[in-house]
């Protein structure tokens, strides 16, 4: 099969790989369908953090060519929806909700196990990671939103839910990457009555407006966090949502949360420290980190198959698997918001 | 009046100062009857926080004096619980739950205003700040206990909520001081099924059973986050309360709590830097901070006069007013868990 490999940062390119066979009974084979480049994956090819040399991606549906014996509940034909990580759904930890945790965890593209961003797919504990879509004849922006549920629009919604967004509440969403539009949608979809996102590029701006933001911020930092106090009558919002991980976001994100609220994180926060008098002192709590998507991307399947919410709106820019190395060059470059790969046909 | 004078790190006496008078028609004066001795305090007294010289304390129960004409809800007479920090209830900081950014916030002995460990204090915002008491005639054990409400059972119980304790918890209570052993307390009150206390001080663990600990561990550091995680299968606990506020404690605790819980924390912490990481990866929350006691108050007085619970048991040293400097110093040199001053009569 061809699959795009990761030969260290700034270099990836496509190359031939053994087709994946079953290695477990509770194993299956996904044909890919469409795959997308992750942030985290973009963050790989800058050298932010390191990534094995081999197979990569974590973001793909498709279509189960083969299951083992063992596996329950989905069968060869179904697509299939894969969450960023595979997990045994049984363990203390996945049934905390906390299957990034899982005793029995596997990731994509680690080195060993097949990437999400090629032809095959040998996907580990299928029966409880997988998830299968039902219907025939989805629209291919019906799939594009499906395949966001793998990684973004789980993680939106986990920033969403850390920080409590309900019916009425005044939220702000700190970073406009594909997680943080995403973010807007969750909290826009659980009932958000003002949303503000702080973002400072145009096409960006008018995607937050169309996922359902109020408000927008283009200020950054220190000015940004002034704007926002400024909007709400200086006692911050109910729900600030950090969606970046930077030094800067997170002192934004917390410094717009009102007293008793909790910042949702989700933005992978690389080396920072977090002075713990801040907080304390107004009661401001950190939740969040990364997305449980196999416990949400059911909760979502309905929505986007009845179009009520359309996360596949942040993709920006396609192309097919020969084309990956511009793929993540787009988003690099901020060309792209985020990049799709069509690799199969359904 | 006779009060408390804090002269500078290692310098409390006893003082002559005018009797304080109604300033403001939302005033209270009222004539203390027993106040209290607190781990800041000692910080002060230790120069770890900085103080201003003058009077000192913020936990005082004590009998009603006078009241302004637009104090509401207190009388003449009354006796009354005060939080350790004045409020006006109605901002929107207030309406939340988090008084201590309350914007007409008042401080006890900040150099302006009387401490609590005095004959009087003039109590700002009196209506929506003091807590009346129902009845008479209550013994000195039910005192003692009002008294903690003022601060560090409530401080205890905000640390358990903010972990979200409840019926069936498996709860971890870092720290043996007052603080952690309302912890114990708070929790055993919501439900919690077992409470692994960590403390090494024998006296501190004998109290820490009669609350309700299930289990001591007497280790420090390491070596006690390693025996919490061998006693819960590996997983770690589902609340774990931090009640110290070193960079050891905040470790400790977030090292036992599982993946996808909150760790309550009311320590104070000094200087203490949050790797962001750690929390991300494992979704572990922080929540916590400065207790809204004047919001918990209510809710433990049927508790404490109906004898549920004893808080009052952590107070093993007393004096008088007048032998405040040793007060002091007994929870300065350990001698005592937690300081009693008794200065007027009912």
């Amino acid at each position: 099969m061809r699959a795009a490999i990761f030969n260290g940062p700034g270099l990836i390119e496509v190359g031939d790989r053994p087709n994946p066979v079953l290695t477990a009974s509770t194993d299956a084979i996904v044909r890919v369908v469409l795959a997308a480049v992750c942030g985290s994956d973009v963050s790989y090819y800058r050298a932010v953090f390191p990534h094995a040399v081999g197979t990569i991606g974590h973001e793909f549906i498709g279509v189960v060519e083969q299951v083992g014996d063992e596996v329950r509940g989905i069968g060869v034909g179904d697509l299939v929806v894969s969450p960023f990580v595979s997990s045994d759904g049984s363990c203390p930890h996945c049934q905390m909700g906390v299957e990034i945790q899982c005793r029995s965890l596997g990731l994509y593209g680690d080195g060993q196990s097949d990437g999400g961003q090629g032809e095959l797919v040998r996907v580990p504990l299928a029966g409880s990671t997988l998830v299968p879509i039902p219907g025939s004849g989805h629209s291919d922006a019906t799939l594009k939103s499906l395949l966001t549920l793998s990684d973004v629009m789980s993680t939106g919604h986990h920033a969403a839910v850390s920080s409590d967004v309900r019916p009425g509440s005044v939220v702000a969403v700190v970073g406009d990457g594909p997680v943080g539009l995403c973010a807007v949608l969750a909290s826009a979809r659980l009932g958000a009555d003002r949303i503000i996102a702080l973002s400072s590029y145009p096409a960006r701006q008018d995607l937050a407006r169309a996922f359902g933001a109020t408000d927008i911020v283009a200020a950054r930092g220190e000015e940004a966090a002034a704007t926002v106090l400024g909007m709400t009558n200086g006692i911050g919002v109910d729900c600030a949502l950090e969606c970046v991980g930077s030094d800067e976001s997170v002192a934004t994100a917390f410094s717009i949360a009102r007293p008793g609220s909790t910042v949702g994180v989700v933005g992978m926060p690389h080396d920072v420290l977090v002075p713990a008098y801040k907080l304390f002192s107004r009661n401001v709590g950190w939740g969040g980190g990364v997305a449980p998507a196999r416990r949400y991307i059911p909760q979502f399947i309905g929505d986007v198959l009845d179009g009520r919410i359309d996360p596949g709106r942040v993709f920006d820019y396609e192309t097919d698997l020969e084309g990956v190395a511009d793929a993540y060059r787009a988003m690099h470059e901020r060309r792209a918001i985020k990049s799709l790969l069509r690799i199969g046909s359904m």
